[in-house]
C-alpha cells in the first residue's frame, strides 16, 4: 500500500518517526544516533576537517554505484584531501513525493555499507519531502567530520616547485558511466563508476610519505579543472604529459566518439597527489596495493614557470595551455 | 544578461567560481573558509554537538524571513538544543536552472546577517544546479558544529518527574505566516514568522540554572509532537494547560477559521524548556528579557503518570490526550 514516499513522511510526525524506526534506524544503527536528539554529541580533540556535498546525480543507480554510495564516498574523500581520517557523517534527504521505498531501502543499503567499509559513522540526519515535480527523485546532502593528525599539513596552497603530480588511477570512468546511463548508450567494453571512499588509499600513502603536500579529488570539472584550481592555490605553474594519464580504452573511445576531453570528465574515486619528488616512488608502489589505486602514475610536475596555469605536453612533443571550461559537459554527474 | 542561474554555475568551471567569488565570498569571507580548500579545518577540544538540516519552505522570502535566514536559525537552534555554543555552519545550496541572481543575492545577505547576529562562521560550502523543473527554486542545508561547556548535559531523555514545562514564547507564528503566504490570505492583524537564531537565549539561561534538563525547539510537527518525543525519550508524562500557552490572537483567529489547532504548527523561534521546577521563576525572568523570550511562559509539568504521553488540560478543566499527527499539516513550512 504505502510503496511509494508520501509527503507526510517529512511532516516531522508520526510517519516521519516511522520511516526513522523502520528504513534508518536498522541500517545506520549506532550509540550516537540512536541518542535521537535534535544534534549529535561527539568527544574531538585537536584539529578537524568539515566539509559538506549535495548529490543530485542522475540517475540515481547506475553501474558501480548509486547516489547513497556516491553521497558517503564524496564527503569522505573531501575529508581524505586535507589528511583528515573521516570518522562522522550527516545525512540531509530531500525526496520527491513517490519515489519507491524500494529504492529508498536500496540507497540506505548502499550508504550502510559504503560507511561501514569506510570506518565512519552517520551520526546525524534530516529528512524532507516535497511534492511531486518539485525536485527529481532524490538529493542527499552528506557534511562529515574528520579529524587530523598531529603532524599533517595538507592543502591546495602547498604545491612547490619540482613536486611530483600523481593520479592514483584512471579518468574519466564516472562521468562517462553516468552519460552513457543517462544517454542509453550501449558499450561494447562495459566501463563502471570508480566511486569509491578513499580514505584508506590516503592513509596508506601517509604512512610512507611526510612530504605529500596536496591532495584533491577531480571530481566535476575533471582532472583539468582540480589541476587548475591546484595551481592557482599554490601560485605554481603543473606540466602534465597526456601519454602518462592513465585513460581506459572504453572511456578514450567514448570522447572521442563525443567530441570530450577525458581530463574534463567527472571522477568519484581518484585522487591527486602532489608530493616531493624524492617519494614518487614509494608513493606510486603504495597506492598500487590498494584497491582503489591499482592504475596510479606520475603525470607530471610542478614548475616555477606559467605561475597558475597547467600546461599539457601531448604525444607528439608540442604544449597547449589546459583551460578551465566556462560550464558543464555533464550536468547532473555527482 | 546572466541575471539567472545556469546550469553551467554548478559545474564545478569557470562559471561556478565566477559565482562564488562574486556573491558567496563577500558575503561570508572569513580566514577559514577563505582558504577554499575542499574542508574546513578548526581547532577543537572537548564535546561537539554537530547537527544536519534541508530547507525546501515555500515561498522562499516570507514575512520575518526567508530560506537564507531559516537555514542559519534552524541549524543554530538544534545545536542550542544541547546546550552547545553554535560556532561553524556548513552551506549546501541545490539551485534550480532560473533563479534569479537578485533571489540569490537576497538569500546570501540574510545568510550573512544572520550568522553575524548569532556569532556563527560559514566555514564550507557547495553549490548544485539542477535543470529546470527538477527542483523549486532553491534548497538550503545547513549543518553546524558547536562547543558544548564542560559541565552541560542536557538530552530529550533528561525530563523528570516534577519539572515545570516552559515555552519561551508564542507558538504557531511561522506556520501560520508561510502557509498564509503560500494561500494569499489576508489578514487584518498582520503576523510574521517568529524565525530567530535562540542561541543566545540558551546560553542566557543556562547561566542562571543549572538545572535545565531539556531543551527542544517546536518546528514542524509543532508543540504538540515535540512534546511527545520528549515524554517519549525520557519515559515520562507531560502535563500541559491550554490557557496557560501563549498564542498571538491572529494566529488563533486563523486556526479557527481553518480548523489547525496550534499546537501542531510549525515554529522556527521558540524553545521548549524543562528545568527543575525551583529554578522556573528566574528561568522565565531571563527568558522575558531576552528579545525573543518576550512572551515566555511555564506551561505544565512533568509527572510520572502516563508516562511516554502528553495530556491537555483544557480550560474548562477536561483533560485529553495529545496525539502525534500522522502526517502534514501544512507540507514544505520548514
Amino acid at each position: 500500500m504505502n510503496d511509494k514516499v508520501l509527503l507526510a513522511h517529512g511532516s516531522g510526525g508520526r510517519l516521519s518517526h516511522d520511516l526513522i524506526e523502520k528504513y534508518f534506524m536498522p541500517r545506520l544503527d549506532n550509540p550516537i544516533l540512536n541518542r535521537l536528539d535534535d544534534s549529535a554529541v561527539l568527544e574531538m580533540k585537536g584539529r578537524i576537517a568539515f566539509t559538506t556535498d549535495s548529490y543530485i546525480i542522475k540517475p540515481v543507480f547506475f553501474p558501480g554505484g548509486d547516489i547513497g554510495r556516491l553521497a558517503v564516498c564524496g564527503t569522505i574523500n573531501d575529508l581524505s584531501t586535507s589528511g583528515a581520517v573521516p570518522k562522522y557523517l550527516s545525512l540531509g534527504l530531500i525526496i520527491e513525493e513517490g519515489l519507491p521505498i524500494a529504492d529508498l531501502e536500496d540507497i540506505m543499503a548502499s550508504v550502510s555499507e559504503t560507511a561501514k567499509e569506510a570506518g565512519v559513522f552517520v551520526v546525524t540526519g534530516d529528512t524532507k519531502v516535497v511534492d511531486h515535480g518539485s525536485a527529481d527523485g532524490i538529493f542527499i546532502n552528506t557534511s562529515g567530520i574528520g579529524i587530523i593528525p598531529e603532524d599533517i599539513d595538507i592543502s591546495g596552497a602547498n604545491a612547490k616547485d619540482g613536486d611530483k603530480v600523481i593520479i592514483s588511477g584512471t579518468i574519466g570512468d564516472h562521468g562517462i558511466t553516468v552519460m552513457a546511463q543517462r544517454e542509453g548508450l550501449k558499450f561494447t567494453v562495459p566501463v563502471e563508476s570508480d566511486c569509491a571512499p578513499l580514505n584508506g588509499l590516503v592513509s596508506d600513502i601517509l604512512k610512507v610519505s611526510a612530504n605529500i603536500h596536496c591532495l584533491r579529488d577531480p571530481t566535476r570539472g575533471g582532472l583539468a579543472t582540480t589541476l587548475i584550481e591546484l595551481a592557482s592555490q599554490s601560485g605554481v605553474g603543473i606540466q602534465i604529459y597526456e601519454d602518462k594519464i592513465p585513460v581506459r580504452d572504453a572511456v578514450r573511445g567514448m570522447c572521442e566518439i563525443l567530441g570530450f576531453d577525458p581530463l574534463y570528465i567527472a571522477n568519484e574515486g581518484k585522487m591527486v597527489i602532489i608530493a616531493g619528488p624524492e617519494d614518487a616512488d614509494i608513493i606510486i608502489d603504495i597506492l598500487r596495493k590498494n584497491r582503489y589505486g591499482g592504475d596510479a602514475a606520475v603525470i607530471g610536475e610542478v614548475t616555477s614557470q606559467q605561475k597558475g596555469r597547467v600546461v599539457l605536453k601531448t604525444g607528439l612533443g608540442s604544449s597547449r595551455i589546459v583551460d578551465m571550461p566556462a560550464g558543464d559537459l555533464l550536468p547532473r554527474i555527482c
